[in-house]
């Protein structure tokens, strides 16, 4: 386990992405997986491994990846790809603890800090602890299994698609896992019905064609950073809500059974708030029931200079970065129709190039679109049987009940596994949601690791 | 002049400022002005001088600017400070023209090339040029002059107030002339009656104390980029109106005098659009009407990122850098109290320090503010005798009708003038608007210099 998180694995660094696959595989192989590496042109490989179970009838695969996000190294505190454990998250005074008295007498809430930690590389590991827990205690797996290992989902899994495609055949299964993404913010073990799909655009507002003395020709000439604020407060209030004629229509109403799973969803509101210092939040609901619908996310404004570098000028343009989270049954595309559709009811003309001074001219209001691709949200029902079963075997196992989230507020492109291996597939995410996964000194709980280990146990094992 | 402008003159350069200083007092004794330094401690020297004429009544004052705006030497072509000759603009394809042939015959089209070429050297250069043109034909000038040149405009005038109260006694006038910035767009000769007010402030709304995933708590956690959009739009619409209640209250209306000069304002908004690509203005009213009116802009925002660096993630903070433009009777006090009184309106928390978590959590919106000192408007009225006078003057010796535009767009401490020394002061610009005063490749038209020089031995000599 040290010595898969020592290995560097960001997609891009092809060599050290290689070495975690080899090293993973010969980690599989020793446990009786029949593992190969499948491949792409110029992608990372996917490790493949399946583990028959003589006498089973039904298979189910999981899901998870071996790469990370890049580091940025200076925000660290010590070296993201030598493993160490720690009391508690670095911000709140964790100590360094020796990994020789780790393994004499480790506490549950002592966390193990690397890149990848939590964020992949954990449920993979318990996967394999759970497989030798299995058969430490004399028992056998109750299924087929079959284990499918990414290497670049966090650089937008440009190639799951096509693997997914190509190794169609080798891919059936009763029941997908995507054992991906953290627990839930109280602590409690989930199972994610769906997640929400996202997409993006950045939308660029012009000025003059130089900058313009802000005392000379303000009032006058358009000032493309009050275009832009308007735009956006167009779209979104302060509560969240998208204010695009049909946003909404396309959103496909709760369920009775997904309504009751979040009644049964624990507060985690206050908590959070005093955690993030949130003064107020938008919208009216509990978090749970939020993220069920759609999102309209500013992650950026860029316009002119602020602080000490602000000139008095109006400056030349204005741009703003926009996330969307899609959910059932929105689809990018449609997101696009409706975004355009609303701007050319401010007046504006839609540009996917930049524009050429003739363009700016003729035009009363011009906006530079450029979208990213995007993918679609997926949500499985929340009866099926397939998970309900899994379940109870993992509630029977480690004495808990898990929670049931109708979605998780993220992106994952659990759609993939609908549309193309007609599969159901949920969410069993094992990691603490305060890992910092994207960020430095990302980090795993113990508690989580072992927990997962049991549920993992409880994903294989015969029901008791 | 050559040699006068191929001195550095950047403000804080305090060597090369007093070469500067030194040269033009030179030139200025040359001329029989009886000139002098005027020192505050740490501050760029005063170059002040008087030249009595023998049974003149009255005392006309002139100020100037020695100093430049800083220059970023990669966006000059050719050094900043070694003046060049070019036949256009060098985006037009200008081309160099020797010095030799320069003498021979010049161009009035013809440009010169250096920093402060038109900000602020040019009108001291043809101040001294058009004393010289005087006695050249025999007369000699019709009042008392007095000449004060500033060595840190460009650095905001941090000491101005402090010259003008120590030397208050000196700097008694009949009428002082403020002889910088450029002349009217449609490249006649102007007068002008005022200058707007500015100040300036910098606004920084919050979200949660870390970036949080947009996937996950998007539309749940309050993201500070729209906040700040809504703050914005709610204080200006797109047609350049404030939306501060009782903002227009402190705007004192324009006279019938004003009106009519409006009128006679010559139209250069089309040549503008076409110049800087505008599809639309703001306003709905020519260009020397709306700066008589007070502005909002939005100097720049910033949030998050854009584009390849955009992450899915809901900001920490967001802030806006925004200049006022302030008219007749607003002050920059008055306008921190009607920003603030809206803000707290809207449900906002000011503070002018970084705010702690425990104040995050506890106020449900928070806002910091950061204010700079501004300063407010002048205005003169447009029927002032003295001021008739000089214009008649210079119409008679140019032959030119000038422009009176009742106030400049832009802001220069006329008030000053009109508080601490108790003078009528108004704008006698010289230079072509389209001069890059404080970009790169700043520039003077040898026509503007020309006329100039003709405008000076209006001011300077007695009425035909």
């Amino acid at each position: 386990m040290r010595a898969f998180l020592a290995i560097p694995n960001v997609a891009s660094d092809a060599p050290n992405i290689a070495r975690n696959a080899e090293l993973l595989a010969a980690m599989m192989r020793r446990r009786g997986i029949e593992t190969r590496l499948l491949r792409v042109e110029g992608a990372p490989p996917v490790v493949f491994g399946e583990l028959r179970t003589p006498g089973a009838t039904k298979t189910i695969a999981l899901y998870a990846h071996y790469d990370g996000q890049p580091v940025d190294r200076s925000r660290w505190t010590g070296d993201p790809w030598t493993p160490l454990l720690r009391t508690d998250l670095v911000e709140r005074g964790g100590k360094e603890i020796p990994w020789k008295e780790a393994v004499a007498a480790p506490d549950p809430q002592w966390r193990l800090f690397a890149r990848s930690a939590s964020d992949d590389k954990a449920p993979i590991m318990a996967m394999l602890a759970a497989l030798d827990a299995l058969r430490a205690s004399g028992r056998t797996p109750g299924f087929n299994l079959k284990f499918f290992f990414e290497g670049e989902e966090e650089a937008g899994s440009p190639h799951l698609q096509r693997y997914l495609t190509d190794h169609r055949d080798l891919l059936g299964a009763d029941l997908w896992l995507i054992c991906d993404g953290p627990v839930h913010q109280s602590g409690r073990l989930q199972l994610y019905f769906g997640a929400r799909g996202v997409t993006g655009v950045d939308l660029t507002t012009y000025g003059a064609t130089r900058p313009l003395h802000s005392g000379h020709y303000g009032n006058w000439a358009p000032n493309p950073a009050v275009a832009l604020t308007h735009i956006i407060d167009s779209m979104r209030d302060e509560n969240g809500r998208i204010l695009i004629d049909g946003w909404y229509d396309d959103v496909r109403p709760l369920t009775a059974a997904e309504k009751e799973a979040l009644a049964e969803v624990p507060p985690v509101e206050d908590q959070l708030r005093d955690e993030l210092s949130l003064g107020r939040t938008e919208g009216d609901r509990p978090l749970a029931e939020l993220i069920t619908r759609p999102a309209l996310n500013v992650r950026g404004i860029r316009a002119g200079n602020v602080g000490a570098q602000a000139a008095n000028a109006i400056p030349t343009e204005a741009t703003a970065s926009i996330d969307f989270r899609l959910v059932p049954d929105e689809t990018p595309r449609r997101v696009e129709q409706l975004v355009e559709a609303h701007l050319r009811k401010l007046g504006y003309t839609i540009v996917h190039d930049t524009p050429d001074a003739k363009t700016l001219r003729t035009n009363a209001r011009v906006v530079k679109l450029a979208w990213e691709a995007g993918y679609p949200s997926a949500r499985a029902p929340m009866d099926d049987p397939e998970v309900l079963a899994v379940q109870r075997r993992i509630e029977a196992i480690t004495g808990q009940s898990l929670i049931k989230m109708p979605t998780l507020g993220g992106s994952v492109p659990l759609y993939l596994f609908f549309d193309l291996l007609h599969s159901r597939a949920v969410g069993l995410p094992i990691v603490n949601y305060d890992n910092d996964q994207h960020g430095a000194n990302e980090n795993l709980r113990l508690k989580n690791l072992w927990d997962g280990i049991e549920e993992f146990v409880g994903v294989f094992a015969k029901a008791p």
